[in-house]
């Protein structure tokens, strides 16, 4: 089944000590696609402005996705980052943001995306977030991002989205944030309180956590010898996780399970070059090659 | 096979968000033993002082621990240690140390233990690890564990103590500190270089990694809602690991990576507790089911 994502499309700069890029393709949307198009077509909706390379968006044309809802702003600047890791690299260090056209967001969703069965929402104001729900029909399943910025500024915009959605993905210090609670499993299950029926929250290098009323799924991240560049990790495990989900059409405990192993593969890929450079080389076959090896890391 | 233990017993007087416990039985080795209990006999080597509780002892001999290799100093005191733990009780504030009688302790392992098969260095100096190794005689498996301290002021000694072990279980910052290397993978595969066949990086409430030149497993922790006390649970983990290996008798790698996971399971029954309090209401029965919960969480 084909799956509706809404959320950044940006030109990142990025320094890690492995290297520095200027001006490469990121943002939440687009990591998030590209993950999810090794599994599903992708309808993703968003916005660049005059300065967005069209050869960009003939890449991610060149994947099952589906960009006529990518609005091009004539006006406009597309959303710039720039940003730093350091040490462990388990945080970025935020240098410069232009939100540019992106600080005006007013998704549209075009007609024949209004049925997508599967919608992830990804970072972005509830708000904004909750123009998508007003404009799709009858989806099986909705996930949304969030991020700390919203949860101290949109507390109560918050709240009303999660009243509307199935899941919710956020990471470990949001958790707390948003639940003022310390243990994670605690802040989970304060979570579904709010309304979703799942929660995962992703702990960076120490993998991710899925926890719905009657089930628990732990995941630790993919050993790797060499994280290059962190940037959209999570939107690549969100996209790997929606991905593989819309693609069996049923979000039961079994596929969401399975859906969080793949959600963890296609982070691990992610991570090992800047930008979308290391999915630019890989292909389903590696990514299932890569989900064997994590199951023989850990089944017992 | 039987399992020989040489570390510290001590009195613990420790703060957390949930309670304080004063002068209450904890050290590497008690933790370790208890843990390493449930799967098979376990030999104490260790000392103590004329303060330490008779009923300590008898409750350590009513398990299937053996104590003759315990000794009492009577002009001396036993290894006190007071701590506290705050927020998310990742680590231990120490408020207090005083070594007493372990500050002198010179290893004597008795000789009906010196061909105790599976043996467990517990975190101390490794000159005094390295006593022990001259009096054991050819054991099928040792294991070490060690911490920052030795690896600021004795790292020689350590690096000797390495070219002597086949495995090494330290945690994640002590990994990095030994190795100089951020990245933990690497950090493992650097652990290698300097003699054990094996590595098992510990990661707190993120789990642990076990890593050897033809093996790399994963286990995330055990998702708990409550942590009441984290004291002890690297060696709980550690006599998990230990005690279902020598119950096998073989550290092959299907072994390995079982025990790692019984590790995991035995630091997360310890964790729900002040001192040995929770592993003294539970029994295998438990901890295989907590087991089998923990494959659900994780089997694709």
């Amino acid at each position: 089944m084909s799956l509706l994502v809404v959320g950044s499309i940006a030109l990142d700069s990025v320094e890690t000590p492995h290297g520095i890029v200027t001006d490469a393709l990121g943002g939440s949307a687009t990591f998030f696609s590209y993950a999810a198009s090794y599994f599903t077509p992708v309808r993703l909706v968003g916005v660049v402005g005059e300065d967005f390379p069209s050869a960009h968006r003939e890449m991610l044309e060149g994947r099952r996705i589906d960009t006529s809802g990518l609005k091009i702003e004539t006006h406009g600047k597309t959303f710039r980052w720039r940003g730093r890791y350091t040490g462990d690299m388990n945080m970025a260090e935020t240098l410069e943001v232009h939100l540019n056209v992106f600080g005006a967001f007013d998704p549209e969703v075009p007609p024949a995306f209004r049925e997508t069965p599967f919608v992830f929402l990804a970072n972005g104001s509830p708000v904004v977030q909750r123009k998508v729900l007003e404009q799709v029909k009858n989806p099986t399943l909705i996930v949304a991002d969030t991020m700390n910025l919203w949860i101290e500024t949109q507390r109560d915009e918050l709240l009303a989205l999660l009243r509307e959605v199935d899941g919710l993905v956020l990471n470990d210090g949001e958790a707390r944030m948003l639940t003022e609670e310390i243990n994670l499993v605690r802040a989970g299950w304060k979570v579904l309180e709010l309304g979703p029926r799942f929660v995962i929250i992703k702990k960076g290098e120490h993998g991710a956590l899925f926890l719905s009323r009657s089930e628990t799924f732990v995941m630790p991240a993919f050993p790797l010898g060499e994280v290059v560049d962190p940037t959209g990790a999570g939107d690549s495990f969100a996209g790997g996780f929606m991905g593989y989900l819309a693609s069996t059409g049923k979000p039961d405990p079994a596929n969401l399970k399975t859906a969080m192993a793949y959600g963890t593969i296609l982070a691990s890929f992610n991570v090992e070059d800047f930008s979308l450079r290391r999915f630019q080389r890989t292909d389903r076959a590696e990514i299932n090659h890569r989900l064997e090896q994590y199951r023989e890391m850990m089944s017992l």
